[in-house]
């Protein structure tokens, strides 16, 4: 092979720092899932077609991977009618399988098949790729990760409460202060459409005022009469731009304009709980924010819907999202499971501790100590510390060949490692170790004992 | 979707007691691969296919799960060619992507693509899933995990000697004693079919060796009569019936019967040497064994070959595996990278601790107590000491909603929740907790420090 091998568009080699780093963040998420006592569950890769197949609506079949059925696929294939398929009609009778999408149609599944199985409500993580074959760019991949969790089976508010609350503490575990958690709730919006007359046109509004950001009021409110929606209800709508204060003000402010709609005050009372709740208990890293822009999973979402903003230093779409819906498994034919989740965006949350300098030094770092080699003898004797060591907890590595000292201190430099630690004759004739410091200079004699309380010390 | 939804065969669903017992299995050979300095890498779920093809035989070329093109992947072929297509033919037109079939060929082309970023010696760990369209049966999956570590770019026998302690260290942190590691060495089997003259036969005598526990030394020889093995060779091979001893004795034994072979007695210094070392630093769950009829990986590895058997005491083929290589990055044209590897078998490693009982009940254990829920008051009330409970990394839940104490109760002793915490007016009143033992039934009162350190004692 001439040239040099490479990976499909879209998809990611992680290097060894890189892995490290990615493991921190997981292993901070898992263990707080665990501790607000989510249970993990993993589904294959792939999943039958037809389980995942019309469940992200037309887009979303697109950009489904499909694998190839082995063996002689195309002997179940009349030959004649080959020539008239197209891609679409071919795909069906050449693939059964397809690579898993998203984590919630499985996981949906996964209920649905083991239900005699579980006790609900099911409090369930789950961290695993996922693939989509969308057009990759900055920040797109086609191969990665979902962290989600959710709770399924009951309807109760201090799930919200609770998820905002995990959160909170996954951020404060990375350092990452400033967050914002933003929640919306599916109810509030129906209520504002239903208050000004537009109930029809939910959709449209919505769209319209997720904009505010971007486009300001004059822009929301062009975009809305452009739509068809009256000037008049406009003029209803007009306290939406106007709200101040924190959470629980804003929803006060809020619940006087919603007051004439039934679904809106039930929109109200959720986040009023909420709001209560979470003000009592408090966050560390995160600021709870109410957003009636917010609109995400609009055809999904039925109660809370939450996004979750970096800290406004740096420049980063959402790290995190979820809401609360009425209906997981009624595509795999189990009525009445609701449920709400949250998941987070591993990959962006990567990108923010790294522009923030938040990944603590000891992440990346692997071996503490190199042995050099300088022949059997010595080699065996530094083998026997390097055993006591590692039994301690402690990475450390010998270099395996005898090579010039100098090539070996040149190789714990590249690979970072802090510490040589250097056998000759005289030091195994004294039962010592000459550890030596590579970024100082320093050199110590010591003894074993000593030795593994420096190097304890020093990973 | 009126019947259950499934899986394709071959993959399966982990429930959470599932993948808590994998993921600590995970989590020990983790630790240990990075104790002894190996660092990890992951690479991407598929391949572009010239990447994988071609590089396992026909047989794994067979077995490679190929990935549908997106896209109108028809227009890119003349549909007049189309029925006198078979499958073979059709395929790379129709797909140019591929999941990973094994971790080598991937780690093998990750060294090659980023070479000028590597330092050598290169010690990496890899966990990732692959998958084979393989018949699946008991033990047998289409999508499994390998858990891989390779040194590359040293000749050194001392990586030989680092990862027989590295399969001692982590079987001893998994509690499995017993295990045996055979090693084999290719330059033996060379040295002894070159001494029987039967050197251009080198493959038939292995295999009939390799049938020594099945079929007995009669078999093996009337095997070996009948792939044309001349009986006075047989006669000269006599003694590797009849090793006896430790690892080093038999070395002893094997030398006098190579002593006329260059290569047989370059395997027999490599052998002393790594068991010279081994007696020296000994093993702790493992023991050491030379098997002179272990042939695997034959066209593939050069020196040292492994194979770990699980204890005597349960009925189970390897649990990993491995072996020194001269050539592993040629493939993708770079030359002189040699290494050695080992392997460790998940999915068998977490039958044996299953069968043997190993697995810690901790493991499976998740929330260590459950709040009572009656009502908005009381839960709050509640909350505030989850969130201290937490805090101490102390897995706790509430049940979320207020339903007959039964049930709740109920629910906790399906989810194996050992204690239950009880807060009512009176308890909160007196700022106590009520903490009930669900397995004696017997209950205490409480305040929040006493508590704290009761299921801190319990997690």
């Amino acid at each position: 092979m001439a040239t040099k091998p490479s990976i499909p568009k879209g998809t990611r080699d992680f290097s060894p720092s890189e892995v490290l780093k990615r493991q921190y963040i997981i292993s901070k998420i898992k263990a707080q899932f665990e501790r607000f006592g989510f249970q993990p569950i993993e589904t294959p890769s792939f999943e039958n077609s037809d389980t995942l197949m019309g469940k992200y609506g037309e887009e979303g079949d697109r950009l489904i991977f499909k694998i190839l059925d082995s063996g002689d696929y195309l002997s179940k294939i009349d030959a004649a009618t080959l020539p008239t398929m197209n891609a679409k009609q071919l795909t069906p009778k050449i693939s059964e399988k397809a690579l898993r999408y998203d984590l919630t149609v499985p996981f949906a599944r996964y209920v649905v098949q083991h239900q005699n199985d579980i006790e609900f409500p099911f409090k369930r993580y789950q961290i695993q790729p996922v693939w989509r074959a969308d057009r990759p760019q900055k920040g797109r991949f086609r191969e990665f990760f979902q962290c989600d969790a959710d709770v399924v089976g009951s309807n109760s508010l201090w799930q919200e409460v609770e998820l905002i609350q995990l959160y909170d503490q996954v951020f404060a575990d990375l350092g990452l202060h400033g967050v914002t958690i933003k929640m919306n709730n599916r109810k509030i919006l129906s209520g504002i459409a239903e208050v000004i007359g537009a109930s029809e046109k939910l959709i449209d509004f919505t769209v319209a005022l997720d904009k505010l950001d971007k486009i300001g009021e004059e822009g929301v409110k062009k975009e809305m009469l452009e739509k068809g929606i009256e000037p008049k209800s406009l003029d209803k709508v007009q306290p939406l731009f106007a709200f101040s204060g924190n959470f629980n003000e804003k929803v006060a402010q809020l619940s006087l304009l919603l007051q004439e709609s039934e679904i809106g005050m039930k929109g109200i009372d959720e986040l009023t709980f909420i709001g209560n709740q979470i003000a009592a208990l408090g966050l560390s890293a995160a600021t709870l924010e109410l957003d009636v822009t917010l609109a995400r999973g609009l055809n999904y979402y039925t109660g809370a819907i939450f996004e979750v903003a970096a800290p406004k230093t740096v420049s980063m779409g959402s790290i995190g999202g979820g809401g609360r819906y009425d209906d997981l498994t009624g595509i795999f034919g189990l009525k009445n499971v609701g449920g709400v989740g949250i998941s987070f965006g591993l990959d962006r949350i990567y990108l923010v501790l790294d522009e923030l300098q938040l990944f603590p030094e000891t992440v990346t770092s692997s071996v503490v100590a190199l042995f050099v080699n300088y022949g059997e003898t010595e080699a065996l004797y530094a083998m026997k510390a390097i055993k006591a060591l590692r039994a301690k907890g402690i990475k450390v590595d010998l270099y395996p060949d005898k090579v010039k000292v100098g090539k070996q201190f040149m190789y714990a430099d590249k690979r970072q490692i802090p510490y040589a630690v250097i056998v000759g004759e005289s030091e195994m004739a004294h039962n010592q170790y000459a550890l030596k410091n590579l970024i100082t200079g320093d050199q110590v004699l010591v003894d074993l004992e000593t030795l593994v309380q420096y190097l304890e010390k020093a990973s």
